[in-house]
């Protein structure tokens, strides 16, 4: 399919997205203001981008955080930081050229004077463009990676997947499945429970809002569970890490069902089962395999064009949409990678 | 240095410690009783086993309760599960023969009829017969194959050890030093912190119960801890996990610090550090690794040999001091490898 080149139309004005305040935990609308400022000017060696596709990730609620982690706060009064797919208008770089598409650290703006070092990927045509926002973003590589890295499925082995619908869980339920696991999908409504089945081809999946969900555990997965692919943390895991099968792995990718930890929550005490199930539980974060990304991607579109995988994006239109996406994303409103378009 | 064989005499009654009731939490000398019974005779492919040292461990507290964990809890009123060294007295099998010294699974009590599988491993005339039980013993072998298949310590990374001075932590300090790491116990009393640095080899070594441990560890590791190598679990887990480097693992060899999980106890949720962290958590038991427990040995014994590797034991005399022996072992009172001698 050749890629999809929305149109975009150059306007003399850069709208951005502003971090005006620290969330308290994850980041509503009122957390974000809009400014207007003026397209700015890429200097040698930069270039300017064109935003077309803005990301909404789950960790940008770290990102807006003042609590450090793995990257420095977004500072309070500057554009949220984002991934974006977005076209070089503009170039002060003799490598990048107008015209070229691009998947990188450009933010929650309309406009931005970008170097070699915020880009990710480079968009090629022979993919719809929203592709690299998602299938090739740094959920699918997560998926990716995180499964054949941490994961490890072996045929016939059961593997368990949290928010299994959503813009990490899909990829890992396909992935998995074409590993020749068994996959069974957590997720929180019953359409979602649908097109798991239906279209990211897991064996089971489970409404875990509407089960008692230690007793569809135990029936979907009798034998126990070999892999947890964990995007959510909190009670659901507390259950599935006593359901694990001896020599269990499970890769700790998100913990989107907690949403504030600035006071700690407390749950059971977990040593006395890693002990006795040897469990190996490990945390996965894509920016420890950046320089694997392009390798990643490379496979990942190869099963696209094979046919052996699908992708679904949830696109809202325009910048004014940004600011409440991430909330939305957290409460589950979301069916697919959400993208806002801003071309 | 030759095989010391301590004298034993045959006599024509066999006592021993029988598991009278379930322990609730660790187990005390009021669950077991003594029994005497006839000396037992060996079949066909069978042989009997005298025994000289009998083996206390933390993980007889497992073996003794009632809620399965990895081996089937010791039935009540026969004689509790136990590792020993002893020496053949006489064989109705072809490959063992009167005389020959053995390490393994043959109980609290003074003879046993056994079978090849029940043998761990032969002792030989070139290491003190204590060694089998201890350095060569499954805590030994703990020690040796947890660090250096999920501790995986490389030059100059910080390496904590928790029942540093135990039988299991000695050898691991022991073991991390020579592999090229930064050591640093945390033991029970100053004479065990003593004990660390001069014998053991420790870099560092605090008094957990002395000290105010956050603030001793963040002194001993400013910059973190690579491996944390976990014997006790608790709060003492709690604090450690948070001062794990990026990309640190923890392997959970014990949880000697919770005497009781029939009530599960709670703690601090850890699905977000272990994210952030990147973290490798992982559970150690030594009996997924019986295939390679020889070829370990044999690493361990050499070290020994050239003098790279100290052991300690600490003795009693007399089957009737098992019974409040893992009482006492979890009371930390014991210096060195825990035996009782029979012979």
């Amino acid at each position: 399919m050749p890629n999809q080149i929305p149109a975009y139309e150059l306007t003399s004005q850069n709208r951005q997205v502003i971090l005006a305040r620290r969330p308290d935990g994850v980041p509503q609308a009122s957390d974000f203001s809009l400014a207007t400022i003026p397209v700015p000017k890429p200097a040698a060696g930069q270039f300017l981008v064109r935003n077309i596709y803005l990301s909404v990730d789950p960790a940008q609620r770290g990102w807006a955080s003042a609590v450090a982690n793995y990257s420095a706060p977004v500072a309070l009064g500057t554009p949220m930081r984002a991934l974006a797919v977005g076209v070089v208008v503009e170039s002060g770089h003799v490598d990048y050229h107008a015209g070229d598409f691009l998947y990188g650290w450009f933010g929650w703006q309309h406009y931005v004077v970008a170097e070699p070092a915020q880009v990710v990927l480079r968009a090629t045509h022979d993919l719809p463009l929203t592709a690299f926002a998602s299938l090739l973003g740094i959920n699918g590589i997560t998926a990716f990676l995180g499964l054949t890295e941490l994961g490890r499925p072996i045929a016939s082995e059961t593997l368990l997947v949290s928010t299994a619908a959503g813009s990490v869980g899909s990829f890992v339920g396909q992935i998995g499945r074409r590993m020749g696991a068994r996959t069974i999908g957590l997720t929180g409504d019953d359409s979602k429970v649908a097109r798991c089945k239906q279209r990211y081809g897991y064996d089971l999946a489970i409404n875990y809002k509407a089960a008692n969900l230690e007793a569809s555990i135990a029936t979907a997965a009798p034998d126990g569970i070999d892999i947890y692919f964990d995007n959510t943390g909190g009670s659901i895991l507390d259950i599935v890490l006593r359901r694990m099968k001896v020599r269990g792995r499970i890769v700790q990718c998100g913990t989107a069902s907690i949403p504030d930890w600035t006071v700690p929550p407390t749950g059971p005490r977990n040593e006395r089962e890693i002990l006795l199930r040897r469990l190996v539980w490990s945390g996965f974060l894509i920016f420890d395999y950046m320089q694997r990304y392009a390798q990643a991607a490379d496979a990942l579109a190869q099963l696209y064009r094979d046919g052996a995988l699908v992708y679904d994006v949830d696109i809202e239109d325009g910048i004014d949409k940004a600011p409440g996406a991430i909330a939305a994303l957290y409460a589950g409103e979301n069916s697919g990678k959400k993208l806002i378009f801003v071309g």
